[in-house]
């Protein structure tokens, strides 16, 4: 019985501390929706050499800027950009007081749902609807409307409001940049105070981290009080060549880490990786048509007007060492739990 | 023997109580460099009034934003601005390569030192002294430029660094806001890569809280690297009704504190004043010619090209509650010591 016993003991503390080991491990996974692999490594190997204090690629902590972007980047782009979906339906909304519109592109094609005609609207068109639908009120007055849209409006395919269709993998990784003392930035070809009222909640990352393209605004005194009126004229694009400038705009300091998805990318993480030290530029690649999407063109995947990603820039991500992401084998889970 | 022993212990320790309360309370002052009047105790108050948890006024700290304008709020502007001084400075260092400059105004007045001609070029003018001397090269040539620069450029009346020029004072105002969990952002005309260099130093403030006037950058390749390039064309103007439009852009928050010192303020102290609950709008008010300068024209003193502080400033001031700094009365010493 002696020796049986012993090992039986010694089993049951063998297995014991197994269990707690792993447990243990699984809650101190700071990115458990990521799976083992090559781009969680990376990841992790870039967060600890720069925060190894004393090492080689230490970064102090006023230095760790990351940027991210948005659409396709930390949450769903597809069927079309979020921001498009609420356009049309602020279009929709306003129709009553534009009888105009009926008979008028790209109106029209916003009312009668004629996707085939809004594919062919060009930019042109599309600066018509946002402009329609996003100035000509107050920041405060957009600011509610956008509010009011997101507790309502929801994904035509996952039947989810949008701010529930952040991706669950780069949610904790912004947490654990944070977590090691990392400023989390926005970088976003989308407007900036149409991502404003949600990126806090959704992300954890506050207005003044939201940079993005935006309309001029002017400084009025309506009956004795001062609003900021939104205009119907362009101020900034904050997209390719221009996310560089938006970067040291806005920031003032040189990202060592970024984030994509797309080819309105590619100068984010040239720009990032063109500084000294440790650097970690990453892109998404949409390759998962049954949990979410699939789009390229790049690898042979269908082309799209929404995020394309290009073969020319998953050639210069392996040519320059940026990381590509694959949603279906580097993510566990896509989304939060409902 | 006994009473009078038992009194001397008695007052040995009212006494030693008495002064070791007086060493706490001076080591405890958050801004020794302020005089005990209305100024101090406004600043006490509000900031006790927005921190103090379960209060009517609380404030949550990730909305505790406060905006300084920088020439003349935080530093010194006189006889002319300091960047005016830096742009005066590149034209003669470049004047060797512009021959022409010699006989073409404004250079001719820059180069001539001629006071007179220089206080008559205008607006426009002044945008081409600042094209030629801030554009025209990379954002990291120009940094490096201006970084050089404040190491060895002295102002001319006090004969020292401009970057110990500012005001004690206020870098105290400063650390106390930080200290209570406020964002402290400069919110200045002045250009944005020109105070950025030294603000972390001179104010505690990192670059990504800097807002100010800029002009327009450029991502290109230079033999395979990515620069930013300046060019000679106004982005943005971040005075009077820019300053809140600025404030819009870049934070997304309205302030509850603002603080500045001329007519280009006016609608940065309106706009934070809008907002609901406690706020704290302040304006200095230079009126020690002994120890720094004295100008308005409001009450009667001189008129000045360089921060004018206009009677109707101080009556819409007087009119809305803002309260003026008297740096004569309310500051104890100007600027830290050597």
């Amino acid at each position: 019985m002696r020796i049986p016993r012993f090992t039986s003991i010694l089993s049951a503390g063998v297995i014991g501390a197994f269990f707690f080991a792993s447990a243990a491990l699984a809650q101190d996974d700071p990115l458990p929706s990521w799976n083992d692999g090559a781009s969680k490594q990376a990841i992790v190997e870039f967060v600890e050499a720069v925060t190894t204090d004393g090492g080689a690629d230490f970064v102090a902590p006023a230095d760790r800027i990351a940027t991210f972007d948005n659409d396709g980047t930390l949450w769903v782009e597809h069927p079309i950009y979020t921001q498009l979906a609420f356009a049309l339906d602020r279009v929709k909304a306003l129709a009553p007081d534009h009888p105009e519109w009926k008979t008028t592109q790209p109106f029209k094609a916003v009312l009668d749902n004629d996707m085939e005609a809004l594919g062919k609207i060009g930019e042109k068109g599309l600066v018509e609807l946002v402009m329609a639908s996003h100035a000509g009120m107050s920041t405060a007055d957009f600011e509610k409307i956008v509010t009011d849209w997101f507790k309502t409006a929801k994904h035509p395919r996952f039947d989810r409001p949008y701010t529930e269709l952040a991706y669950q993998p780069m949610v904790e990784l912004l947490e654990y940049l944070r977590d090691n003392g990392f400023m989390t930035y926005i970088v976003s070809g989308g407007g900036v105070e149409f991502m404003r009222p949600m990126t806090l909640e959704v992300y954890g990352i506050p207005a003044q981290q939201v940079i993005g393209s935006s309309i001029k605004t002017k400084y009025e005194e309506v009956n004795g009080t001062p609003v900021l009126m939104r205009e119907a004229e362009i101020d900034f694009i904050d997209d390719k060549a221009g996310k560089p400038v938006g970067i040291n705009k806005f920031i003032g300091k040189r990202p060592i880490a970024a984030f994509g998805n797309s080819a309105g990318d590619r100068q984010m993480l040239e720009w990032t990786g063109a500084g000294g030290g440790a650097r970690l530029m990453m892109l998404v690649f949409h390759d998962d048509a049954d949990r979410e999407y699939a789009y390229g063109p790049a690898n042979g995947l269908p082309d799209t007007h929404f995020g394309a990603f290009p073969q020319d820039l998953m050639d210069e991500a392996k040519d320059k060492g940026w990381r590509v992401i694959s949603m279906k084998d580097d993510w566990n889970r896509i989304f939060a739990d409902r």
